[in-house]
């Protein structure tokens, strides 16, 4: 058998999907992922430092999406246009992914510990668009501030793609929900019942 | 000496905090805490479960609070409104104690894991006004996305006011947090050059 594998990291991924949705996340071991692959241990951990890496690898990739987004972005756009060209940007490593994303948002969501790491995740997200707009010369509390609703912006779209059987994409689903968040900033219609 | 202590959970929150900041989280212990609030260990256990407890008690309360003056509103609020009034009711609980919450915030921040308590208890009060929103009719994602926003603003105006030698007292900071919240959704002025 040579060194390289093919594919042997979606192989991987897909592997453990499906045994922490079968048995949960707690009870499997790399060896069981690894032999759902069909490929070895020794394999596993070129790729991955431990199971719980198979949920979160690839966030730096995305950090850096975002920030070279935001560097390269014209110099007229908005705080929160500059935050919406960085969401859109990383959309399309999820292309063809809605599947696995819906099997990870199922395994996380059943487990607490790792809903604290995701939240660790949404927590560098928004410091690094905070950063780069920074970085542009947006002051500070706008940059956290558009940075968080970023991110808030970002969890809500994602968890309606994967929870969500309707036909929105996701950057249609990233741009309707910055417009309900613009919206809440809105004075409301004087005609709504009760409402102002 | 008679099992009531005059003040004992703020001499131990105080006799803590003082620890925490002399030489880290980590290294202090319960019997020390008690020893320098002139307190019994068994005193410190009828407060707290233990020595991170007592950054973090008292949640539950500002969780009722909340949820209180959001089902009190009147009926003309928008969500947006809703929030601001959850928030500003939380205030009063803070007064006069503006240097222990600099001291807290002080030792949270040298510390990676109580900082990702922090956001465990951000996430637990989004989720609580969300929960309040709902049940004043106010649909998903308007909700959580509201929610969000106002925690985002407590933290930024609870950040500023323990870090910033300033004049604004907790609530003038949160109503001017929230106006940059909105100024976020303005469109930018057509006159300012390349940035606004």
């Amino acid at each position: 058998m040579s060194r390289w594998e093919p594919n042997a990291r979606e192989r991987l991924t897909g592997a453990a999907m499906e045994l922490f949705r079968e048995r949960g996340f707690d009870q499997i071991t790399v060896a069981e992922i690894a032999d759902r692959a069909g490929l070895t241990e020794r394999t596993f951990f070129r790729y991955f430092a431990d199971k719980r890496e198979v949920l979160f690898a690839g966030q730096e990739r995305l950090l850096e999406i975002y920030t070279a987004t935001i560097d390269a972005a014209p110099g007229t756009a908005t705080p929160m246009e500059l935050v919406e060209a960085a969401l859109l940007a990383v959309t399309p490593v999820f292309d063809q992914r809605r599947d696995l994303s819906r099997q990870r948002h199922a395994v996380i969501s059943a487990h607490p510990e790792l809903q604290e790491r995701e939240l660790l995740k949404r927590a560098s997200m928004a410091a690094a668009i905070a950063a780069a707009l920074r970085q542009r010369g947006v002051p500070e509390p706008t940059a956290s501030l558009a940075a968080e609703a970023g991110a808030i912006t970002f969890k809500t779209a994602w968890s309606r793609w994967v929870t969500d059987p309707g036909p929105l994409d996701l950057p249609q689903l990233i741009r309707e929900t910055i417009g309900q968040f613009h919206a809440l900033a809105a004075p409301a219609p004087a005609s709504a019942a009760g409402h102002r």
